[in-house]
Formats: C-alpha cells, structure tokens, sequence
C-alpha cells in the first residue's frame, strides 16, 4: 500500500519554526471525494512567510493548528480527479501542504501548468509567489520611477533579487543588502544589482552612503530591525517603504523595540506599506507571463536552492532564517518523470 | 520714531523650545527696498510645527538662525509697498516672523485676505495652515471612504477638531484623543466627534476598543509616542496612517525607541505616511474656499487661544506643548482696526 509521508506541526514556537517543532508521519493516501483531485507532490516550497503561517498572534491567515499537516505551496501531479477542470496527468501547484499526497478541493489549486519551457521547479519561486511578489511589490507598492535608487534587503532571496531584476529594466540604481561575501556577490555578477552591501561585515551606514550617493528612493524591506533602520536614515521626499517581510526579527512576541520612523516619514513625506501578495491574486496570471518573458529572454535569472527528500522539511524554514540557502529553496519529494 | 520688537532666537533649545530661548529687542523700522512690502504685523501665529523649524537635526526647512526674529506665520496691514501687486492698507497673511514690522519680498506674502465676511484671526487659524494641513492630510492622504472609522490625535487642537468635522461630512465614525477632560468634553460636545477619550486619565487600549469597534480605516497622527502605538494595534487590512507631527516625542535627537511598526503594516496592508502641507501649496485656495463655506454654514466650528501682546510669545511655543492652548493659539501684538 501506498504512503502518504505528512510533516506536522508537533509543538508552536515562539520565535522562528526549528526542526524540533514538527514531526514526520506516515499516513494512508486519502481517497478523494467527489469534485476533490489527488496530488502527488513533486516540489515543496519553503519560504519565509511559512513563520507567520505558524505562530499564534494575529496574522494575515489562521495558524496552523497542532497536529496538522504543515501548510505550503506545491508543485505536483494529478493522480486521481473527480473534478471536472483537473485531469489525471496535469501537473499543478497549489497550496497541497508538506507531505506525499493532499485529496483537495479545486479551490486549492492556483494553477495548471501550461507550457514546459521552463523547469517545473520554477512554479514555486521565479513564476511561483516569489517572483509575483517581487512584482507586485515592487511596480504596485514601490512605484519606482525611471532612474530612482532602489535599496533591497535580502537581496540575494528569491524575492530581492528578482526586485532587483525588474528594478533594471527601469534603469533604476539598485542596491542589495544581503549577508555574507558570497551572496553580496552573488548580488552584483548574477543578479546586476549596480551596489551590493555585506551588512554582516560592512559599516552599515558608510556601505549606504557610499551606494546610495543620491539617497534612497524606494526600499524593498524583507528584514525590518537594523538593516531597515540604517536605510530609514537616508530616504528622499516622497520615498517609498515596501514592508515585504520581517525576516531579522525572530520573534514579534512581545513587539521589539526600534528607533521610532514618524520623523524621518514626516520631514522626508514618506510612506512605509504592508503588502501582502495574496491581495493581488486576481491579477497573477498577468504578472507570471510578464516574468516568464523575462526569464525566457534573459533579463531575469534565478538561484534555486533544491534539498531532496521530505526528511529536510521540519529544518528548511529555520535554515532560510540562518541565511544558509542561496535561491530559492525547494524540497523535492519525487521525480518530475514519474 | 516707531520701533519694532523682534522676538529672535537665542539659543537652540534640544528639544521643545523654551521662553528662555528667545529675547525681545527693539529694532528700528525697516525701510523697504524696490519691489518689497512692509507689513504691520497684526496676529502672529503659534504652531507645534514651528518646533521642527527651530531644532538642528534634518527638517523640511532650513532652521532659524541663532540671533534671527522667529519664523512664524502672520496677518498684518500693509504699511508701506513698492511692490506693484500690493497697496497701502492690504491686509495680508505670510511669513512674517514674530515681530511689530516685516519688510518682505512679494514672495513671503501668501494672499491677500479679501471678504472680511469671517474674522480676520481665521486667516492664521481655520482658513490657513491648520484648517488646509487638515483638509488636504485627511482627504489626500488619509482617504477616509464613506463611513470608515478616522481616529484624531490632539483632536481638541486647531488641526485636529477641523479633521474631525471634515471626517463627519463624509459620515465616518469620527473618535478623538485629547488630554483632559475639558477637551474630551469640547471634542465631543463642540466638535461633533462620535467618541473621544482622554488618554490622561483613561486606559487607551481600553477606551480605543470601546470607541472602535469596527477597527481603525484611518488613523490621524498629530502626536506619535504612546498613543499611536496604541492605535496602531487596532487598524483594519488597508488602513492609511497620516503622520502629521509628532507633539509627544520631546526630543527626537537622538531619536527616540518604540515598539517597531513593520509587522503592524503588514499584516493589516497598512500605509504609514508622512505629511507636510507645504507640498500642496498650489492648491491652498480650493481647500479655503471649501473651508470657509463650511465653516459658514456651521459644518466647522472652530476655537482660538488669542493671547494678548508679544511678551507672550517667547512661552508660546512650549505652552502648546504643554497643552495648555484650547483652540488655534495666536498672539494679538496690534489692533485690527487701526
């Protein structure tokens, strides 16, 4: 008989999920119900946002609850439907969660994956919410003008550096802010960044004065804490926030404290915006063929950071908050040839 | 010989200037030069901005020099004028600095005051910067729909009661802070605010659950500090904060430490944005018009502190940080009618 391999939530931690908070079971492959289709998982995503899929405080989402299958996106095929829209065969991503197989709802599923011009892997980050999101938050919620600085934290992430990416393609001076010699690198030779700052061996404020000599007119933020107060320091009038994620800040538990930014915002006519991609979801099929486009044609490259087997999940997440990917990570949990 | 008193600044206060930063010095008259007016100052006006135009950390202005009369919105008479677009008897509104006599460049005159259908005080008052900073802070920036929820900070205040009043035109629930309870009486009673809440003697987290129980669509911010930090838990996803300044924070050299806002932003797809009226110069006539309409018909009530003579003015400042004003705050140093 067929397993079904499940990572769960075992216990809820207060700051950033460690290996030790879920656990792995095996489970009997659920039979799916009418207008329900079976996924085999190919892919699992890993990504930064998952921490606030988990801890108790008020969220965008409810968390996951004690004992259930870790929430995620995936990438998979269809292996049994009674669904009129899904086939046996067709390849898919939706949110089907860490484990083999997932019986959803069609409403679970974002898409059928056309064309395979591309590696399927690609579905979970450049054309996946990675990359939707880099787009949106940055054209959407950045608004970079032609020519303007743009400053992004982790930049060498899947998310920064596609920001990076499109930032070019507007002749913007962009800026990563990324942790260690070899991302900063990464930064600069792959990814086009015109600056690239090593915050964890440069004087913060010295490395952004210095690549930001007309000051900074969009911030891409994934980190919030001192990276993101650093920046704060030398917005333009009219300079834009991006709030994308708050990877430096391991636990919002109480609220840290930081220098406050109501004068910097009021004396520079600033704006510092949330974003959320899942607000732009009706228009995601508009931003994958843009990005498709450029990935196919150049303009964009992507890292991916690919561990292989389900027994790497339950320390993926603590590993992207060690810095230790360089991409996007990925855990593959079958053949795509299958 | 007629003399002028000049109130100069004489030394750089860190924080909230003090009477004894300023000294009173008689000066002679100016004489004017081809294409300058002179004015006889009639109102000087008093603002919590004019902190921000004093301290010598970053501003949006240039800050007034040691030994300098004290920048300042006025009303007064011309005098004197060589300049073709201004006679003898105007009554006019500008910079004028605190003192008797201003020779002025026809650039430091905003207008001249034309009906004299409301009285001549609302030109530095409802009709001036405060009823236009909050005209254009709410409804540019804040973007209040239709019944949303608007909270006001410092709402007894000359900004703050018109932003209110603006507010209920467009039928929001409208709730305001102020300190005491002689202001939470004028917000709610003279005002027309829906709620209002004395954050001196009241629990704010308490009384903000009370008071929204819909949530925050649109938060006012005329103190940052403790009160902010309370509203801020309490927006709705897309709620738009105005940063309009910053009366609770003393000192913001070296700048001050609160709970970090980034998670706040994005978990609710809130916009945090600061504000400077001066950026919507072009447009000051519309937001009068509109402003002196309502404030005949009775749609906008209005309160002014008119302290008699210019020996006030050296305390005046740090008197509205002290809250001791109820209403726009000016200083009469010449009759109207002269």
């Amino acid at each position: 008989m067929m397993k079904n391999r499940q990572v769960r939530l075992k216990s809820r931690p207060k700051g950033i999920p460690q290996a030790e908070h879920f656990e792995i079971v095996e489970d009997t492959v659920p039979e799916i119900a009418p207008d329900q289709v079976l996924v085999r998982n190919i892919y699992l995503s890993v990504d930064p946002a998952m921490r606030g899929w988990i801890v108790d405080t008020t969220g965008y989402s409810e968390p996951v609850a004690i004992g259930s299958v870790m929430r995620s996106f995936a990438t998979g095929r269809v292996e049994a439907s009674r669904h009129a829209d899904f086939k046996q065969g067709d390849l898919v991503t939706g949110m089907f969660g860490w484990q083999d197989y997932a019986a959803v709802e069609g409403g679970a599923i974002d898409r059928i994956i056309g064309g395979r011009d591309l590696p399927l892997s690609t579905s979970l980050g450049v054309l996946g919410l990675n990359g939707v999101t880099a787009y949106f938050g940055l054209l959407e919620v950045g608004q970079p003008a032609r020519g303007e600085t743009v400053v992004v934290s982790t930049a060498a992430g899947s998310v920064g550096s596609c920001v990076g990416q499109i930032a070019n393609t507007l002749d913007c001076r962009t800026v990563a802010i990324a942790g260690g010699a070899q991302k900063k690198r990464l930064c600069r030779d792959e990814f086009g960044f015109d600056a690239a700052i090593d915050y964890k061996s440069e004087d913060l404020d010295a490395a952004l004065a210095s690549a930001c000599p007309d000051g900074v007119d969009v911030y891409f933020d994934n980190t919030a804490g001192d990276i993101s107060d650093g920046v704060l320091k030398r917005l333009n009038v009219g300079a834009r926030i991006v709030i994308c994620g708050t990877a430096s800040i391991s636990n919002w538990n109480p609220i840290p404290q930081g220098p406050r930014v109501e004068r910097h915002l009021l004396v520079k006519r600033a704006r510092m915006q949330g974003f959320v991609v899942f607000d732009f979801a009706e228009r995601y099929a508009q931003a994958r063929s843009k990005l498709a486009q450029w990935v196919k044609d150049g303009t964009i490259r992507y890292r991916e950071d690919i561990l292989d087997g389900i027994e790497n999940a339950p320390d993926a997440i603590a590993g992207l908050y060690r810095g230790e990917n360089s991409g996007k990570r990925l855990i593959r949990i079958a053949s795509e040839n299958d």
